[in-house]
């Protein structure tokens, strides 16, 4: 049975950390809010479930994932579930736990992005809360960027060089990858600047963009461009 | 042999959602950077592994876990690999998914804590970002509240109305405690106003506070009182 995916279908956001996993394996999935709704899919589909009170676990938002009565929401954790299932991590213990710390880590940075437009409330708009983008955007360029990627640089060096975990590629490198991409959208000035100082990140976006399943999935129509309604969003004067 | 917590001595911060779960366990434990030093504990510990570039696989960040060999970082990671092992999580995987996923949103919320009194960078004072501070608490007061303890209402409301998952306490339910103790601290005003909206929170904070371990330990002298160095910081202007 082929998984269904539920996210909102006008921009990647976090549900593009489960569509790389997913077409890296070369899964079956539905998107099911990408639909045209004449097969019981489209928005009101994941609109039903998230509002359907029968539901015991109901997720607190999109991403969700079911797999048939399962149904797991919160992007590391829907990573956590099928990591094994499509053979994206190791068998031990050892390596699931830190396959996920780091998903955990790359979810605090994808936040930290988020909040650059969004410093002070997703119940407002960007021009809303543009002085404070501004102050936000300038501390994540200068601090945060160099902090986090120094950490991945660090762990990827001491794996070998080209995964960060075991010696094949995880759901966390594709993770690293969507973050990566997204950054040289949003911040390409700052990215690719910081990218210069870390060069196994560099290599390690190139490596997963050249994958087969990936480069094929990033030229179809099912790869939604980054734009200004998601996490990634290119405001010039953030990236000055 | 003992697992050793570490993490920032002076405050509760996220290693006091690892303590709690800890403490409720009764497992022992030894709260490294907390120690003097002389029998090899203490801050200077605590940062050496930090530093340790022959290790691996680094924390990026306290709190982290070390048992035995194994070293585990992020929160919910941490809950994750510790909640079977202290029994405070049943034994299948669907039970241990939705346990994981209530963790990481109340990791979110503690993540919107936070960022109320450090809206544009954790580099900055309070004093730095005082106007976007209130603006993001105004909103976090408004909005953000009511949507988490919505959500936390109705996900024991429909596990029969005392617990987030099964019959027994979770980490999870632990985790919600501390994270309405932090809030009652920060936010009293607001907060008090909302678990008036939201009996089964306002229960089950009580319910916790009131298990024999817990109770021992949040008079003991290793619970930390809630101070302006933390997560939940109490300042008026922000609860107005």
């Amino acid at each position: 049975m082929a998984y269904e995916l539920h996210y909102w279908p006008m921009l990647q956001g976090r549900g593009e950390f489960v569509r790389l996993a997913l077409e890296e394996a070369g899964a079956p999935y539905i998107d099911v809010a990408r639909g045209k709704g004449d097969d019981g899919s489209g928005l009101e589909a994941m609109m039903r479930i998230l509002e359907d009170s029968s539901l015991c676990r109901p997720p607190f938002a999109p991403p969700f994932l079911k797999d048939g009565a399962v149904v797991v929401a919160q992007t590391a954790a829907i990573l956590l579930y099928l990591g094994p299932r499509l053979g994206l991590i190791g068998t031990t213990e050892a390596d699931r736990i830190w396959a996920h710390q780091i998903q955990l880590t790359i979810a605090d940075m994808v936040t930290e992005v988020h909040d650059t437009h969004h410093p002070v409330a997703v119940s407002l708009t960007y021009e809303e809360q543009k002085p404070e983008s501004a102050r936000r955007a300038a501390d994540f360029r200068a601090h945060r960027i160099p902090k986090f990627f120094g950490w991945f640089e660090r762990i990827i060096g001491r794996n070998g060089g080209h995964h960060l975990v075991g010696r094949t590629v995880t759901y966390a490198d594709l993770s690293l990858f969507q973050l990566l991409d997204g950054l040289l959208y949003a911040f390409p000035n700052a990215t690719h600047a910081a990218l210069k100082d870390h060069p196994r990140l560099e290599a390690l976006h190139l490596a997963i963009r050249e994958r087969p399943r990936i480069f094929a999935y990033l030229v179809s129509e099912r790869r939604i461009p980054f734009n200004e309604q998601g996490i990634f969003r290119r405001y010039p004067e953030l990236d000055a």
